[in-house]
């Protein structure tokens, strides 16, 4: 199972906490995070990874490894920019959102386009016109949002 | 200048013709339009602007011009399935988001997240922990989205 | 027709001037030109579309139009660094290459990977194992390879 | 260190079993292994990694898993169709190919493109107007390419 974890490179401590708690969950499951490779969100939840010896894959937006998470298994540098994250989440069986700025939006959004269960902590709640769309699964910890993940990919 | 229109592949009548109409404003500026090249939304704003002798630009995701608006003075096929809406995103240096489902909301959230600015008519509304989202600025109609769209690229 | 139009960002003058011939052919045929929207080759086809009217389609690697051709019709930014290629292959019926570097060998075989008819002038010769691949139709001059191009989309 | 080994889908026995003992090499060195995923050099090279427990990722053309080899450590679908093949030259230091066909020469073309070393086995010759492109090192064998990958990447 593929884990997508995603969220601002400068979260606060809060959901820091909660993505690194994510990572220990993810590599207890014996599941592969797939995150962006950078800092924050994503440097927390691959260094949770690591703390438990599971596996993580950043996928970088440049063209070289400079700048990426040093906890990471695996770096990807791919030169395609943000477009990288489409990648991150067509690679993803579940993607699961903590917090997160735009472009953790876009990756929320790309991945209810193309089907996938989005989870998400503390993250973007999306409406129109007037209407709330609930396609987001809430979870109010990482322990939650890790069972809902799961259920979400296997049932 | 080029403006981005983006909406759903199937939208109701009102946003069908607000996209028509956006198209022949777009047109009658002397702007570029950027599209997704397909039907609904896409369909009705390309057949705007060509009512006008306009240009319009659709960034399909597919690998063959199959599919696409007949009303297009140039149809591209990228082959890089929805990872085209980064590329509609980063063409346009406005986008006027009318209505719209999940890869609309895609596009918005690229745009916010590379600094475009963003005009909404029905569209999606964020908000994240209770605090609403203001970066997309609200149109009532289509001439109000043209009007925002010309003074956010020129100001 | 969408014909695409590859080569140096550096020519020498004998290619620059057929890419420049190229480009008045396209447009005299009606047909829209692709190319990748910066200097050398690029350039000189897209002025020789300008002098005679006709359309031109720049697919830029960055993600501004800075630095691009001024003689294009839509300059379109990507965002997607090299991998821009593809999208100039895969928006084209067929592909003609003037002389060229790596990243116009990368756009060949592109083409050729993908079944688009490709016509080298000065360009790239391939072999493997000591046989030649005779994949790339070879002309003499930009008058041939435009006749090239004609009868492989059309036939 | 990240090494590329690229080649073709449907290779003859002799470049099958060379990118098998690519894959064993690799993995003794403690190398990570980046190929597309697929079958024939792609599997024989994953299996190669998988029988000395390696490390090795698949970056997939595809919008799923379905279809790619069972050797890989890590299997990643991009959804970009041949425009991965960027992808999985922008995150190796060093490109191996063995045979290989078109798709084999747009990898080995991104490489030089990009300035990364290019080791070869059995593959493609590039020639321009009668000279020798000599940017390919050429390797006798495995073993050859894997010391020529080596330092050309710690040099």
């Amino acid at each position: 199972m593929y884990i997508a974890v995603v969220g601002s490179g400068d979260p606060d401590e809060k959901n820091e906490n909660i993505a690194y708690e994510l990572g220990t969950l993810i590599a207890k499951r014996g599941a592969t995070l797939i995150c962006g490779g950078l800092g924050g969100v994503m440097d927390a939840v691959a260094k949770g990874v690591a703390d438990e010896n599971g596996t993580s894959i950043g996928i970088l937006p440049g063209s070289s490894r400079e700048g990426s998470s040093a906890y990471l298994s695996t770096a990807l540098s791919t030169g395609l920019g943000e477009a990288r994250n489409t990648v991150i989440v067509r690679s993803a069986d579940v993607v699961i959102a903590v917090g997160g700025e735009h472009g953790t939006l876009s990756e929320i959004a790309f991945a209810l386009k193309t089907r996938k269960p989005v989870i998400g902590i503390n993250t973007w709640q999306l409406s129109k016109e007037g209407h709330e769309d609930m396609s987001i699964a809430r979870a109010k910890d990482a322990k939650e949002a890790i069972e809902l993940a799961v259920s979400a990919v296997t049932e």
